[in-house]
């Protein structure tokens, strides 16, 4: 009898320490962005882990890196699992690197034990999901879906000032032993760990959380409009305060789009102010709103519910409004039967869990459009994400690798 | 009998536009900075004003520009009357050079008509009102007052980079044939002819308010200061939001202060937002506001009021806060005496007129301190000042001049 295969957490642990380094910051994170030479270092070294242990290797023209154990039955679209390797310019060390070498741990677990898969399973690294370097982010899974034009983003340059196209070249050049394929083959289905990157599972210490979808956002930026007049000398009267008048719309949209659904979110992150002098009533205001909601028509209502409570203090502070819309994500669902699958995993394990729907896009978004996709998500210290002090706990690390690999074997049983 | 003295509208209007081709901008303002060579060549048109009607020219040690045509009783302290001839580096040509203008054209109208007055009546020109290119603003009249240590200004640099203290003797010996006069001589009165700055005359269309007093100002800067989280992954009851409790907070004060209290201004000019990402809930919000009131108790418990809601703002949102005070001027009263006259004068000249109280600093407010002082403001068209496009009608530029003389003559008959 074969032996069942098992996570090495200490090969993980020393996997995610190896990659930590490249491109390791003084504070303890990483700086690895899309497509320089750190990320081409961290793709060498998964590239020769993989060969190291017999696995196959292929890039697309967006440079997405497949690292492919084949099943029984090649010829079935196989199981795909994995997640990014490029990081924030000082980003942490799991955001990305967790879910990619948790995979490929799956994939040496299955190798270690010998186990004949009937499909093949492939680690996926996604090219560029951070967006920090090249917009947009999710580059790599945007190409394999369909959605984005990998000859028109060539041209685009970064900003350090190199060029996409001389970039991606470099990267795809520095792998000469990995196979051509074209871009967005057929699979499966897609599993995602990735860190929670918010405080929830942390904060009620649940160790997985299933993600069922990952929620819409909508940017709006708002500009109240009104006239700069002294401070001193303008009765009330006369001010058209557009500093009185966001600060009042902002104010009540906190009040009533949150409390009233958990599921809401609502955030002012950006605000200036013209002219910007303590004495002088300002002449306009403008500032960003962020919204996001798991449901689409529950987040186009919030939208109206913005748009009209920012006309509305307006006209109250006799100041012009205008509102664009900057940035708009429909929500999307998750497979139904891999979170069953996920669930079965955790409760075979002992393995306490929850439900969540993702505040942040991933990969596992845009892939949700075109095959089965589920993520798993652990929890990370205090939620802090996209930061040098990111950090998650080893056994955390190791429970979110072995639900991955009950998950992907569940996935291999499917016909 | 000798003729009634008469303000020659004409030559006053002659004598605004000279003036306003020294430091003339494109855009029809002026930019005539304290102490500059441009501020130099308004003295110097005014010295030699001066000297062809014969009046006497004097500098203090801090360039106050002292104009003098003589009583009949020299002994006794003079009559002051007059304004500022520096202006903001995108400055109008009314703010300041109005009322020293009109102050001259009452001492040319007074030689016009060949009065005796009994005390001697001296235009000034007090130096760096403004305080744009150094601060602070009021340096001339501070000085003047006692309140101002002259030799500890020298080493100050400019926005410029000039040295206050080159750019002061260069200004005091720009004018060789003046006299030396010590700083701070006694003065019976002083009045002041200003445009309004504000919108209050003209939309009520009355061409003279009479100033009672100054409102006293001061400027808090607060800080909330929360924890940077992601918009998207952070529910309501984890977050830390800064910018909600400033939004809050903001909207509080302005539904209550002012409205409470017509006298009572509120103004919240800055606002900065860290780190200012539209998907990041904010770590920091800083804002200044700017309080504003004729008495002084009434200010202090605005303060308070603004105090009180800001920490209740910021335990609400379990937030921290702080609150520091950069400036704090305390309101200043007119003469009582010297309203009287100027309200008489317009009585007896058939002008409409209004108690006001100013919203901004002037000279005035520090030379009320020794000496019984008064203003007279005339509207500006929507009440823009310190802006290339203030503007005042001819007919009211007379009717202020016109009062200012009558005050004089007013105050040449008191003893």
């Amino acid at each position: 009898m074969k032996p069942y295969p098992k996570i090495n957490a200490q090969r993980l642990l020393q996997r995610i320490a190896d990659f930590a380094a490249i491109g390791a910051t003084p504070a303890g994170g990483v700086n690895r962005q899309a497509l320089s030479a750190e990320d081409r270092a961290a793709r060498r070294l998964l590239a020769e882990l993989a060969v190291a242990r017999g696995f196959g290797i292929h890039q697309d023209a967006i440079a997405n890196l497949f690292i492919r154990r084949e099943g029984s039955n090649p010829s079935l679209p196989p199981i795909l699992i994995g997640s990014h390797l490029d990081s924030q310019p000082t980003g942490g060390r799991f955001d990305g690197a967790l879910g990619t070498l948790s995979a490929f741990e799956v994939l040496e677990a299955l190798e270690d034990a010998g186990v004949v898969t009937e499909r093949s399973v492939e680690v996926v690294s996604w090219t560029n999901e951070e967006g920090s370097r090249f917009s947009p982010g999710c580059m790599g899974s945007t190409a394999f879906v369909g959605a984005g034009d990998v000859r028109r983003w060539q041209d685009m340059h970064g900003a350090d000032g190199a060029k996409l196209g001389d970039e991606l070249a470099a990267t795809l050049n520095a792998l000469p032993e990995a196979g051509t394929q074209p871009i967005g083959h057929s699979v499966s289905a897609f599993v995602e760990v990735h860190i929670e990157q918010g405080p929830v599972l942390e904060r009620t210490g649940v160790p997985i959380g299933i993600v069922t979808g990952v929620q819409g956002t909508k940017w709006l930026e708002i500009s109240f409009i009104g006239e700069a007049a002294h401070a001193g000398t303008t009765p009330l009267e006369f001010r058209k305060d557009p500093m009185a008048a966001a600060a009042a719309a902002i104010a009540h949209l906190q009040l009533v789009v949150m409390p009233a659904d958990p599921m809401a979110r609502l955030t002012v992150g950006r605000m200036t102010v013209e002219p910007s002098s303590v004495n002088v009533i300002p002449s306009r205001v403008t500032f960003t709103v962020d919204i996001r909601h798991p449901q689409e028509d529950v987040l186009s209502s919030i939208e109206a519910q913005v748009d009209a409570e920012c006309r509305a203090s307006a006209e109250r502070h006799m100041v012009d409004v205008r509102i664009a819309k900057r940035f708009d994500l429909a929500p999307g669902q998750f497979d139904l039967a891999i979170v069953d699958m996920i669930d079965n995993a955790c409760r075979m394990l002992g393995v306490s869990n929850m439900k969540l729907v993702s505040g942040a896009f991933h990969d596992a978004l845009f892939v949700s459009r075109v095959a089965p996709t589920a993520m798993i998500f652990v929890p990370c210290r205090d939620g802090i994400s996209h930061n040098e002090a990111e950090f998650v706990a080893a056994e955390n690390i190791e429970i979110g690798a072995t639900v991955l690999l009950e998950t992907t074997l569940a996935l291999s049983k499917e016909q």
